[in-house]
This record gives C-alpha cells, structure tokens and sequence, in this order.
C-alpha cells in the first residue's frame, strides 16, 4: 500500500432505534473496496441501546460507588450493569472490563450526543455482529470496523479504536529480522483496525456529524473479530 | 475537515549517521501543507544513536535482569542506560519508563532493523527538537511527528504513536454537551498527533522502507510536544 484516502460520509441524520442502518450506510458509500468505520454511538442508536435514566434505579452499591467517586448513581447502575469486573476507580474515574472483555471508562455507557436529555446510549451487545450485519449490506469488497473513542493509560487523549470488525483482518504481522539472539525471527503484528479507527477518528470530529469514515487504499483480507484485539488476561501485566 | 490522504513518501535510501534527514524529506515531501509523520528509527539513525553491541559491557544488574527474563544482556544494559526506571518485568518482557517519560517496551531500544549486525538503535535524545529541525527544512506551512511502534496495556498488536512532534498541537480539545448531572460542558481531547501516527503508520508496513508519510487534510494548527501527549503521573492509574 503506498496511498490511503479517507472520506467523511455527509449527510447521515440522526438514527432512530430499529433503522436499518445497514442500507442507510450502503446508499452512502463510494463503489469500490474500501473499509467503513462506524462510530459505536450510531450503532448503539440504530440497535436501540438506549435506556432513559429516569427508568433506572441505582442499586446499593451503585449508590455507594458512585458517592464515593462523585459519578451519577443512574449512570453508575449501567456502568456496573454492563461491567464484568471494576479495573480502576478514582474521583470522577471508573474503569471498567465489559462483557465483551473491552477495558475503557464507564464500560462505554455515554451520557453525552444522546438523543435525548436523561438517554444513556450503551455499547451494542455484540459488535461483530452488528459490524458484520452491516457488511452485508455492503457487498463482497467491503470491510466494517465499529469504533469508539478510549483514553489510555500513560498517555492523555483519547483515540479511536475498533470494537467491532467484520471482512478485515483486526491484526496484521509482518516478518521481521532475525531476533539479535540468533534464536527466532523476529513477527511484528500491528493492530491494523485500532489503526485503521484511529485514522477515521481524525475525520469523526464531535458534534461534526460524520460518524462514518470510508477508508481506500487498505487491502480487505482476512476475516477479524474483536477478540483478536483483546489480549488474554493470563499475558496482560496491567489487570 | 471532510477528507484525509496519506501518502508513503518513496526513494528514502538507508540513511548513515550524520545525515542531513531534513534537506532529505525536504526533497520527497509534496508542494502545500501537510503533517510529514517519520518513524523514529530513521531519524535514530541519522543522528547516530546507534551502538555496537560489542562495545556494551552489562551492569551486574542488567545481567542479573537478562538471566532473570530471558533477555540479551547487553540490549537490557542499554535498555537500563536509557531508562527512568522499571514499570513492568515479565519473562521476555521489560517495560519501562523512558526519560523522555515514554512508558514502552525496552525503554524504546531496537535491535530489529538495526543497518548492521550488533547494532542497537536507541531512540533520539530531544525528540521534539528532532521534529523542529526537520520542519524548519520544510518551510511554513508543515508539520512534523517522529512516530514509533508501541505495545498497549489490555489489547494486542501494536500502533504507532508520537513520540516527538513539531508544528502541530499535540491534542486537539472538542467542546461537547453537557455533563446530564447539569454541572458542566464536557470536553472531549483527542491525541491528535497519536491519531496521525497511527494512521500514517499503516502505510508504514514493516520492510516495506516506508519509513516516511505525509499526510494532507489536517488543519496545521498549535505548536505540540511531546510532554503533551504524557500524562502527570499522579493522574494515572497505571503506573
């Protein structure tokens, strides 16, 4: 690959709950290969995801997390709903690993561009799949990455990363010299659709209204899956 | 911004120590404004931080951390040389704190790609004022981000990140909606130069003598550094 061409697809409008949105993207997208990276939120939407927070009642212990971290108790209840376990918490921080193994704050229940005032927008149940409905609306070419924008530890900012691949492959290794030690030869694997998300980030700027990039110029091969981009616990030094 | 276009930059020869990297770019890099994103271990090489193994004689402590994790005790000599301190030791793995304050695998020191047998590259001294430099051959108008390939906490694969960047903010902030609990505006800060990085890194594939992208469609905008892009330690929970 020597060139790559993002583009910010205009004119997506707000997404009802049950809109297909697979079609909505199809009539949107250039002819040709390409990857299109989807912000979670319009999935979340065009899935239903939302829940009104006045529907929700804090449990004990969202109560008292959320007091002790000065969060929203009704966000909190969600935030402990989706979660798996706590990874960190500190004032106005909670950290959390979601059902589908993701690490990132608050197991990405988002209070804000909701739809409505009160209206958490949560993840969609299973990414992959819903990348992968979208894909088909697509045709054979195309490749679908579900992204959502994390922080990091060590690092301030936030990036886009994938949570949901479908028609790419999420890891790309590329051989590399022989390891000094003379043992082995040396695999590099990169984390092509964290990369390819964050590229599309560039173009989902907030409140801009383009939550779905096409990206040309990337070759669509291989299959993908989030799993392939979470690392198993029993080799993460950071739990 | 509505669309992106990265382009590897071609006919970057294997650069010796001492080279003029920035006449060199200045050469290959399209007329009007763009970011120019170059991997580190070029610019590495150019400034000559390189170093013959065998000339390193291991620190009774580094050789006691090469048994301990399986590593090369003169690659963990250097790692250590150029380390703060440790953050994480696992077999075959040895994570550190820079004194850049990069928190990275062997302190950001390659034996991979090294332009001869033996020979580590060690990333540079002031990476910003690498980038300076080279944007100061560019002209006005242009931006520069010394990229390197990192490993993340939770997720496999690695991405490109900004290690140095010149001509550019480093972090881009977004005013959002308003925090539901009614109590403030919520702004959202992307890593910006991170997020260039990583997309530039794409085009970077590994032997593919890539080593260099430039990217148009970004407002060249704010100054960027380094220190930017790193968080206060007492604000991480990951330390």
């Amino acid at each position: 690959v020597s060139e790559l061409r993002l583009r910010a697809l205009q004119g997506l409008p707000e997404i009802p709950p049950g809109d297909d949105l697979g079609a909505r993207l199809a009539a949107l997208v250039p002819a040709g290969p390409g990857v299109l990276v989807i912000a979670q939120k319009i999935v979340s939407k065009a899935e239903g995801r939302l829940v009104s927070l006045a529907d929700v009642v804090p449990s004990e212990r969202a109560l008292e997390l959320a007091a002790q971290l000065g969060k929203e108790p009704r966000h909190t209840e969600l935030v402990l709903r989706e979660a798996k376990r706590l990874v960190r918490t500190a004032p106005g921080v909670l950290i959390t690993e979601t059902r589908h193994g993701l690490i990132c704050a608050n197991s990405g229940v988002d209070l804000s561009n909701a739809p409505g005032d009160d209206i958490a927008v949560l993840l969609p149940l299973d990414p992959d799949a819903s990348a992968e409905r979208i894909r088909q609306s697509l045709g054979p070419g195309r490749a679908v990455i579900i992204s959502d924008t994390f922080g990091r530890p060590w690092r301030e900012g936030l990036v886009d990363v994938a949570i949901g691949v479908a028609g790419i492959g999420a890891l790309k290794s590329y051989i590399g010299d022989t390891d000094r030690a003379g043992r082995e030869l040396q695999v590099t694997v990169m984390a092509r659709a964290d990369q390819i998300a964050a590229a599309a980030g560039l173009l989902m700027e907030k409140e801009a209204g383009t939550p779905a990039v096409w990206v040309e110029g990337i070759a669509i091969e291989g299959k993908g899956a989030l799993r392939d981009l979470l690392r198993d616990p029993a080799r993460d030094l950071f739990r």
